[in-house]
């Protein structure tokens, strides 16, 4: 394929000042999602590290992970893994506790979500602490996943979450 | 594209008795959805019906709609909009309160989701009581969206929730 000059998707991201508490500045990323072409060419390039890898399953933290996981898992022909808030998923789970940058929370995926050995792409839309996706790439070990790498539309990096990744191959689009 | 027999979806999808109650049967996707193959093969059946139909906008129901919605949105070409619980979207929005199969609960959009005028397809996991598809379909048309259609993966016909959706062209891939 050949691409003509990038699009800015950086410019299709809404600062929301003091949301979702006083002193944060959210992401958000639904003009960025609702543009068609914008939408398609982020899918683009977050599976586009990951081609070749032999990733088996991309799994997506619930629940703006999900919107970008589903694509990704189809543009790299992998099966997709919902990584979930804890008490959604019906059957038997691991799961695991972590802080965030606002209040903490805890996640889970089926035990038997996929089989033991796979390759696993983590998607997430924010890299902020890291504790989400740190807990996340813990679970998806736990069930026997080889994990190859985290992928982010967006790392905040002042708050310095790839540190808490150190063992993964760790990425994202858009910096700030 | 020229397809051999189609898989049999239904068969990936498992029964958990007695969850989130007593007395439900959860249809857990999660198998369908780890499965590559058919996982591709679900988006595209779910695509198929909407094609040339000139869909501006897919909008998928949180959080197992994100799952199905985003990838129906890359093969349409549209964008992607999230219809989500109440108190999750940063921005002004349009809400809905319903009553579901277990439980109440409330969704609502960004009001500027969309420009106004455009053609959104409604995508959701399992059509139940369809109460929430009902509210979702209420909140896109508030905003503006003209809906071309509600699109489910499963159909629980027993609850009748095509009944709350007479105005729209309904369809489900998989019934029960």
């Amino acid at each position: 394929m050949t691409r003509t000059a990038a699009m800015d998707l950086k410019s299709l991201i809404k600062d929301v000042p003091d949301w979702p508490q006083k002193g944060v500045v959210f992401k958000d990323i639904t003009p960025l999602l609702s543009d068609a072409k914008a939408f398609e060419e982020t899918i683009d390039r977050l599976a586009e590290p990951w081609k070749g890898k032999g990733v088996d399953i991309v799994a997506g933290i619930e629940s703006r992970g999900f919107l970008l996981a589903a694509g990704v898992a189809l543009k790299l022909g992998a099966g997709l893994v919902p990584v979930r808030k804890s008490g959604k998923l019906p059957r038997a789970v691991v799961g695991e506790s972590y802080s965030l940058e606002y209040g903490t929370a805890a996640i889970e995926a089926h035990q038997d979500a996929f089989p033991k050995g796979s390759k696993v792409l983590l998607i997430d839309d924010v890299l902020a602490t890291g504790g989400t996706a740190k807990a996340a790439v813990s679970i998806l070990e736990r069930i026997g996943g080889q994990v190859v790498g985290t992928m982010f539309l967006i790392e905040l990096g002042f708050l310095k979450g790839r540190e808490k990744l150190r063992d993964c191959d760790c990425r994202a689009l858009i910096a700030y």
